[in-house]
């Protein structure tokens, strides 16, 4: 019998995203619930909405706030956070390695090196550099050439398939990252629904 | 010795603090945390970020999925939810009511009874006569006159207050309801971080 799915939609320079990738593996694998990886650009949705940057910098108190509770959220779990310099930072890069990595089988580990080079360590992601080292970075099992994914990082196809997996994000109704969907098509917005939305996918077993 | 306490900054037209309304009580008492209830008024808060009406309203597929947001969660609490007509309401009245009921020490049941008329029976608040009726309906004992405290909640004072409150809910950087805040100035924005609030409260006894 095949196990329940859940998708995970996220964006590189999405804070909130960085607190469930690095637990929604062990929690979806504890209820028997597969992960589908889905980066997305969701800087085009929030285009749409007349935005020209995140909320976060839109409205400063609330910009304020997020930066004190992911502080908060991430000592309560034991993991690293430090507001890097640049905020929001061009996910485009790391999204399209994404989709490659998605077609590889590398698509989690190089998710969770990406936000933490962001948001632990204050790397620029949108750097090709970064990008290359975090590819380097991966277990050497992978054999992965840096230079060889950043190549098919540009492919057309690739390209493509991050616009085509944008839109559905936008078609699926989706304003904010991360956001959870079950194989219902119920939306679960923010890091604070992982664990109702693993639930949620359980039961659809 | 003291007990802890905790602010509850709610706006009685905004859906998850209804959530917050009904549990907060039980949960604080259950953690030795005494709950000062700060009614204010979030529309000009919204309204200096440029927002004409609730951001559920203006942003389509945010407010489609607060809807099913809060009927997933009122399930899974055991609460009525319903979706009233108008959204959102009018929450100056209430308020006013709120801060006579604040000095006359029935301002928790109060509270609990405007959202449960708005949220779970679909009531207009705005509207004079249905807090006239929450009023009538709330524990005889208290001996409350619904025309003795409409007239008080539009005495100058009280309108004085109402306005004072919501200044300072501006100035301590709220931008949304419900926020908890512990008298260490931390700020716990949205339902979701009821625990976490109550919690912070508790260790600083």
């Amino acid at each position: 019998m095949q196990a329940p799915r859940l998708e995970f939609w996220y964006d590189f320079a999405s804070t909130y995203s960085y607190l469930s990738a690095m637990r929604i593996e062990r929690i979806a694998v504890s209820q028997g619930v597969d992960v589908d990886w889905k980066p997305f650009l969701l800087g085009p949705i929030f285009q749409s909405q007349g935005w020209s940057t995140s909320p976060f910098n839109l409205y400063p108190a609330k910009g304020r706030y997020m930066w004190r509770d992911m502080q908060r959220l991430s000592e309560a779990r034991g993991l690293t956070f430090r507001q890097p310099e640049l905020f929001p930072q061009n996910s485009l890069r790391a999204a399209r390695v994404a989709l490659v990595a998605a077609e590889e089988g590398w698509i989690a580990s190089f998710t969770r090196a990406v936000y933490r080079r962001q948001f632990a360590e204050g790397a620029d992601i949108g750097d090709v550099a970064t990008l290359d080292a975090v590819v380097e970075s991966l277990d050497p099992d992978l054999g992965l050439d840096s230079a060889r994914i950043a190549a098919r990082s540009v492919d057309p196809a690739i390209k493509m398939r991050l616009k085509a997996q944008s839109a559905e994000a936008d078609r699926l109704g989706l304003f904010g990252a991360p956001t959870f969907r079950t194989s219902d098509g119920e939306l679960f917005w923010g890091d604070d629904r992982l664990d109702q939305a693993v639930a949620w996918a359980q039961r659809l077993k």
